[in-house]
C-alpha cells in the first residue's frame, strides 16, 4: 500500500503504482531467496502472493482518494489523516509486518543453513530491500540509509538478531519468539516515531568526495 | 540502439554508452534467468548475444551523428527524425521485439515449469526490466512506470498473457501463436502511439507519502 | 572506506554509512556469483568479509572527521587532503583493489568453466557493480559510465582481458600473472589520472530521445 501510494504521488500510472506495490512488498524477499539463498523466490510457487499484492496496490491506487481524511477506524487510528497523508494505522500495520518479516527472513536463513550473521541479514533484507526498490525506481532518496528518518532498518535488524538468539536459548518455543520479534520491533518503532530516535550522521554534510571534484589532483 | 542513445545524450562515454546499450538489451532476459526461474543467463553460453549488443551500441554511437536527419530508410520510415530524435522505424523495431521478447518470455517460464501468472510476468520482464536498468542507471524517471508515456508495459504483459491463453487453447500451433503475439503486440503499440493511450493515474499529485513529511506526527 | 564517505556526505547516518560501504566492498562480487555464475554469494560461507567490510565503513564514519587534513602517511601520499577530500593514498589503495578484484573475478569465471568474455566480464563486474550499486543507492550519477571521470572500468576490463590471455599463454605461472594484472592495472590507472585519460563522450549532449519529446509523433 505504501509503495502504490508513493508511485500514484510520484506520477505513476495504475500500472506503475501495481508493479512498485508489489516489488516494495516483495521485494526483499525475492532478493533473500533469489540472491542470498539461490533458492526459487518464493512467489513462483505461491503466486497468490503477486495477486494479493498487485490487488492491494491497485485497490489503494482507486480507493485513496475517496477515503475520508482523518476519519478514526478505530479508537485513536486513523488510515489518512487530516492533511491526506498516511495514517498512524498504516504506520501500525508496517510495524506489524516489519517485525514479522524480520522473524521470517530469519527462519529463511536458518533454513537454509546459513550463518548465524548471514540469517539475521536475511531478515534485515526481506524487511527494507522492497523500500529500497521503491525509492531507487522512483528516483527518490532512499528512506532508510538516510538521517531524515526515525530507526527504522535498525530495528529490523535488530528484530532478526533479537530472535536468532531467543531461537539459541529456546529451540523449541518457536511460537514464542515470533510474538517477541513482533512485539519488540512494534515498540521499538512506536518508541522512534514518538521520540525520533536517529542514528549518528554528519552534520553541514560537505561534500568531501573527490570524483566531481576539479581539484582532485591535489595531493 | 535506445540504450546507447540515450546513454550518449546523458553524458556517458563509449565504455557507459556500450554498457547501458548492452544492459538495455540483455538485462530483462537476465533478471528473468537469474532471478524468476534461476537457470545461468542465456547470455553466459550464448555469448554471441553480448557481442551483438555491444556492437551494436557502439555502432549507434559512433555513427548517428553522421547519420542524415529526416532520411526515409524505407518509404515513411525514418532512423533518425528531422529534430535528430530517433525516428519511427526505430519505434516499429522496437514494438516488433517487444513482441519477440512477450512470446520468448513467456516460453521460458513454460519451460521451467513456472505457473501461468509467473509466465506471463517472465514475458513482461523479459520486455521492460532492460529498460527500468537504463532508466536506473541513467537517473531518469522509470519510462513504463510513468503516466507521461503511452502504454507499453501493459501491451507487453497482454503479449504474454495472450501467448500463454493461444497455447492453452491450440498446443501445437506455436509458429502462428507467435505470429499472433508479435503482430499483436505491434498493432496495439501503434495504436497506443497514435491515439496516445493512458493508463489511469492522479491529476495533480500531491504528495501525500509521509516520510519527508514534517507534520507526519499529527494524526 | 569510499562508499562510507561517499554515503556520509550525502546525508546517511551510521547504519546507512555502513550498509553503502559493505555494498560497495561486496556488491560487485555478490553480482557475479548469484547473477552470472549461479553460486551461492562467497560472503555467505565467509562471512567475515561482511564483518571487515561493515567496521571500515563504520571505521571511517567515526574516525575520518578526526584525521589531519593533508597530514603525509607515507612520503608523498595523504590519506585525506587539505581541502578534506580522498588523498593519494586512497587512489592507490583503490588502484590496488582494482586490479586484484579483476583478477579474482576473472578467475571465478574460469573456475565456473565460463567462456572467456565472460570471464572478463565477471572481473569487471567484480571491480564496478559496487561502485555502481553506490552510486545507484545513493541518488548520484553512476561514475564509471560517465565522461567526466578518468578511465576506470576500461582499465578493470583491460586487467581481466590481460589476466586471461597470460593464463592461455602460461597456464602454469598464476603467482606472476596475478602481479602483472594488479600492477598493469595500478600503473594505468596512475597514467589516467594523470594525464586525464577519457574516452570518447558525445560534447555538446542534446537530448535526442524521444521518450519525454512531446514532438515525438513528426516523422
Amino acid at each position: 500500500m505504501s509503495g502504490s501510494l508513493t508511485a500514484a504521488t510520484s506520477g505513476c500510472d495504475l500500472l506503475g503504482a501495481m508493479a512498485v506495490g508489489s516489488i516494495t512488498a516483495l521485494g526483499g524477499g525475492t532478493i533473500r531467496d533469489a540472491v542470498i539463498l539461490r533458492v526459487v523466490p518464493f512467489w513462483v510457487e505461491e503466486w497468490e502472493y503477486i495477486v494479493m499484492a498487485a490487488l492491494a496496490a491497485g485497490g489503494v491506487f482507486f480507493l485513496w482518494g475517496n477515503l475520508e481524511p482523518g476519519r478514526e477506524v478505530l479508537p485513536g487510528l486513523v488510515l489518512k489523516r487530516a492533511d491526506g497523508g498516511e495514517g498512524n494505522l498504516m504506520a501500525l500495520g508496517d510495524a506489524l509486518g516489519l517485525g514479522a518479516f524480520a522473524a521470517v527472513g530469519a527462519m529463511n536463513g536458518i533454513r537454509a543453513a546459513a550463518p548465524p550473521l548471514v540469517s539475521a541479514i536475511c531478515g534485515l533484507s526481506t524487511c527494507t530491500f522492497g523500500g529500497v526498490m521503491r525509492d531507487t525506481l522512483l528516483n527518490r532518496p532512499v528512506r532508510i540509509l538516510h538521517s531524515y528518518s526515525d530507526m527504522y532498518a535498525t530495528i529490523a535488524f535488530g528484530g532478526a538478531v533479537g530472535y536468532l538468539g531467543l531461537r539459541a536459548l529456546a529451540p523449541a518455543a518457536q511460537g514464542l519468539r515470533i510474538a517477541a520479534c513482533v512485539s519488540g520491533v512494534v515498540g521499538a518503532r512506536y518508541m522512534a516515531w514518538n521520540d525520533d530516535w536517529r542514528l549518528p550522521y554528519w552534520k553541514g554534510k560537505t561534500v568531501v568526495h573527490s570524483d566531481l571534484d576539479p581539484r582532485k589532483k591535489q595531493k
